[in-house]
């Protein structure tokens, strides 16, 4: 079975990564907590402001066309030598045409829309900044309307009413179904505050709860915010009416996942709704916070996009949303590792949809962000953060001492992914070279064969252990299959190397199990910490949960009452480990042209599923002895 | 005497170059012709979208303050720990405080004005665009108020009312007393199609006239732009009344000039006049065309603008607009030799000013541009533009194959200026030995010892000889003495060498003929010249003039009709060479800290003008036998 993808007859074009650029600063500046603003702290990339799009044409037959730009934009088309400003219609006879549109505009990206029947925003168009050599115009499948406003996203949208409300401290709460991203409208007389929760006591506790708004004293609305609670203090039931727009980006999910364990179903169910509540113009890492476009999130949603809706878009607009212009200055979100995280993204979506053509667009920015990392190395090839750059890896006590030993099995999976996506074979030979050395000093500098461990550090003299390092090592082949059981047995399974203890790092860990072959460890986790937030009532998956702790003490993070994102795409992550790993499909190859379907039967009695592999949809279906694989 | 400079208590505050990149786009983009729009061809370089400004204060009174961002600003404010929304009065108690002031636009410059006794946004801001390391924040002495709106211009305004009124081709021709910049008033029934021009015969051909528009239907206003004629056609005097309200920027002129020529008068007056109009928020070409910023014009212009009005701010905004983002990946307009003129700019401006505070902070992109030049340099030392790069020099046939001598010299007088401007050892060094290389590859491939001259190209095998790099040879010093005399001599005043034929570079020709003596013919050029403009009833002085055709073909260029700008910077020069050269005033250091008067009395018998240097006036009487200088 094909997935559908839309082909429409023309679209609004821009240089490409610029609208990315545009609606990523949108997003990431949305952030509001308590009444304040809140800004993303990173290096903000503007898209272009004067932009050039050319084409040639030979027309056969009499013809005309006619050029729409953005708002607020300034620009004229150019045929052959004669200039027409834009929405004039432009006749053309039959004859050989160099057509030039020109377009200009600062507060938005500069987008042009031409409608014709021969001449026409379709693909074919180059664009050309004034600084690189002109590259394929971009466009996507969301602004195929002349009327349309690229630089407005229009969402899609659904009512929601309230299934519960309660007069509860001198006010009415409001319960929704499910979390939703929807712009509240309260209809009644005057405009109360409303206090909104991803839990009860959030929207209850007026004092602390993390977003408040007063409804446009015209339309009654609010704006678009994560809800599942509303409060509304001061009135009875009746003085108002609350209703939820919930906007959202149409991108269905198409994977379908049942077997005989209804825990493990649900899990699917709540794991795929959090994720397509964080997934709209681009992957979120949580839809009430931050809001914002991480480049550590992203890489780990691919691998959840990748089984779930096979939505190629949503990860393009994602990673050029991160990524900053040529030449990069700054890391991803200034992170050092998400940098090299970024590298390792592009080559998942390789792999999840094997279109050659993205990965040659990427290229140079690829190389630009090696670059980058590159020129921070030291002599033995070990990369150190700059001052102004943030080394994440986790949350966690490292021996933060001299270069630290997960960063540079990063630094070395990313040449790896440089050498098998290059085409050139001087780049190949280069970041070989660089990756070889790089191998050789980690073996030197950072194993340790009396811990039988890959130590944090070496240049403090402490050869502290943490499992990342060691987990990196599992996953990126830096260690071989010996190392490997060494490893899981004397630190990934030893109690006495501390916890990995964030839901972000707890996914590294899983994927390592799960290579390593402990599938029974990694069900008993995914029902454990999945299925505790479940018995706890969970309607989205949680940022993080600790199942020591009961429901009430379950919001506070970062030091914030309510500062836990209850609806967090990282917490996905249990539709990858099903789908790789217990229904067993493997891409073996880009765009899984090339897989395997291997699911481990112990786990089920009874399953029926489908997944996309690529551009196709896979079914799996499990019936006590039966396993049938069709596509 | 000293210059007057505006202190005031506040201003708006943005990241350095971000206000001079967004108004310098408003600026480009604003361009239209015959309808169409027609924004500048050249990258154009966005503001930054997300800025902190940061300060420490040492509180020892209660007191408050509170932020204003821009229109369609996100941000916040940090005190120590504690965050508060923009618009909020924060207390302060005495005590130990570290604000920052947190603020991302996507639609223009983020900008904040800070509003308190103590807490404000004066001096002492530092900026941080999360890229490099923090820098001063940047302000000017329009913004002071924090009810204004800095991505708007406010203009001051100027009433005219046409001089008169003519009914012509079946309308009405209203011609104004001289050319403006102004916004036309239409009163009357009806919204007419009103035809502009800088001439006559412009206004009346409503077919070819370059710019014609449609008055607002409520207000009756028409947008801002050069004005001299209006026609408007179908109509009898009385049918409507027009009004142009004149949009200009107070930079006042502080020069004076009058001497016993009235026809000298007349030009400084006109060249006044001329500059005055193309100098607003920043130094355009023309007011009615290009309406851009360009680099080799706004250099020219600091030469005048140094002796017309000593606004430093005027050519800061000027430099700031032209020069892109670090690292500089385009060149100047993308013209090669302007990205070397601009690097030329800031030594003027230093000599003008003797800012070096505003150089240290230019340094950096001053070392970017040359790091992009010198990228493009050849195993001589020569630069060779790419194929994206511009090489213009001047209209004029040279023999462009391989390296051009011209943009050679421009290359060592840039080397020259970032040895002198440096403050370190090894930047000295460096581009001390590459101008040493440079100079002697000058020497040995263009310096043509039979026919006395610097040949244009030594590829190409013809030794071709223009006069361009020979003028800059002798300006910038590459010729000695004795050689400056034999160029003179053999080239400058050589009949059979082809003549400059634009008043671009007539002014670098001028400024040589000055510099080796020959004031008489200066003298002769600019009253045939620019007197010639006069005896023809020029308003303004022109973009070019040909002194062997009549006024009526005076209005073609660049193959259209009326494609002359009738009001252009370049153009106001003589107010340079009268100043320099005849009046006598030597800037004998930055700043003209140190400088010399020697007035050239055999051209005055009566001279009484003053004209600023640095930050003094300095005036300078002639009558008779006497010469009074003073300040």
């Amino acid at each position: 079975m094909q997935i559908k993808t839309t082909d429409a007859t023309a679209y609004w074009i821009w240089y490409p990564g610029d609208f990315e650029k545009y609606h990523a600063m949108k997003q990431n500046f949305s952030r509001v907590e308590r009444g304040c603003s809140w800004p993303a702290f990173w290096k903000s990339e503007g898209f272009r402001n004067r932009v050039a799009f050319r084409r040639k044409y030979h027309i056969t037959k009499k013809t005309s066309f006619s050029v729409h730009g953005i708002k607020d934009s300034y620009g004229y088309v150019q045929v052959n030598d004669l200039k027409y400003p834009f929405g004039e219609t432009i006749p053309c006879m039959p004859g050989e045409y160099s057509i030039s549109v020109h377009i200009a505009c600062i507060s938005s990206m500069p987008s042009v829309y031409i409608d014709g029947d021969v001449v026409k925003s379709d693909t074919g168009w180059n664009a050309d900044d004034f600084c690189f050599a002109p590259v394929p115009a971009a466009f996507n499948r969301y602004f195929t309307d002349k009327a349309e406003d690229p630089s407005e996203w229009h969402y899609s949208e659904k009512l929601f009413f309230p299934v519960d409300e309660t007069e509860i401290n001198g006010g009415v709460l409001y319960e929704f179904e499910t979390e939703l991203t929807a712009a509240l409208e309260i209809r009644g007389s005057g405009t109360p505050v409303v206090y909104l929760g991803e839990s009860r006591p959030e929207a209850l506790d007026t004092n602390n709860c993390y977003y408040h708004c007063i409804p446009d004293s015209s339309s009654g609305m609010c704006p678009r915010q994560a809800v599942l609670f509303a409060f509304i203090p001061e009135c009875k039931k009746g003085d108002y009416e609350v209703i939820a727009h919930h906007q959202y980006v149409d991108i269905p999910v198409v994977a379908k996942f049942r077997c005989d364990d209804e825990e493990l179903n649900h899990i699917f169910d709540i794991a795929s709704h959090t994720f397509s509540l964080c997934s709209g113009a681009f992957i979120l890492d949580g839809i009430k916070r931050d809001k914002w476009i991480w480049g550590g999130d992203v890489y780990q949603s691919l691998f959840v996009n990748r089984f779930l809706t096979g939505d190629k878009e949503l990860e393009r607009r994602s990673l050029l949303a991160l990524a900053g212009n040529d030449p990069v200055m700054t890391h991803v979100n200034t992170i050092i590792d998400y940098s090299l995280l970024w590298i390792l993204s592009v080559y998942e979506h390789y792999l999840s949809y094997g279109d050659r053509e993205f990965v040659d667009s990427m290229f140079p920015k690829m190389k630009s962000i090696m670059d980058l990392c590159m020129s921070q190395r030291d002599e033995n090839g070990f990369i150190i953060p700059r001052k102004q750059d943030w080394l994440f890896i986790d949350w966690a006590d490292f021996d933060r001492d001299g270069p630290l030993c997960a960063l540079q099995i990063l630094l070395a999976e990313a040449y790896r992914i440089m050498i098998y996506l290059s085409k050139e074979d001087s780049c190949r030979s280069l970041y070989g070279a660089e990756r070889e050395k790089l191998l050789g000093n980690i073996e030197k500098h950072f194993w340790d064969s009396e811990k039988n461990g890959y130590i944090d550090s070496y240049t403090s003299g402490k050869r502290n252990i943490t499992k990342h390092a060691n987990i990196f090592a599992v996953i990126f082949g830096i260690a071989d299959d010996k190392r490997k059981k060494t490893i899981a047995e004397n630190i990934l399974l030893n109690d006495s190397i501390p916890k990995i203890t964030t839901p972000y790092f707890r996914f590294f860990e899983l994927e390592a199990l799960c290579e390593l072959g402990y599938l029974d460890e990694v069900m008993k986790q995914i029902k454990s910490y999945w299925g505790g937030m479940l018995k706890l009532g969970a309607k989205t998956f949680w940022e993080q949960y600790d199942p020591e702790k009961p429901l009430e003490k379950q919001y506070e993070m970062y030091g914030d009452p309510y500062g836990k994102s209850l609806c967090h795409a990282w917490s996905s992550s249990p539709i990858y480990l099903l789908a790789k790993y217990f229904v067993g499909i493997k891409h073996l190859g880009p765009g899984g042209k090339k897989y395997e379907v291997r699911p481990e039967k112990a786990f089920f009695k009874r399953l029926d599923c489908s997944f996309p592999v690529g551009d196709r949809m896979v079914e799996i279906r499990i019936s006590g002895n039966d396993t049938i694989v069709s596509e």
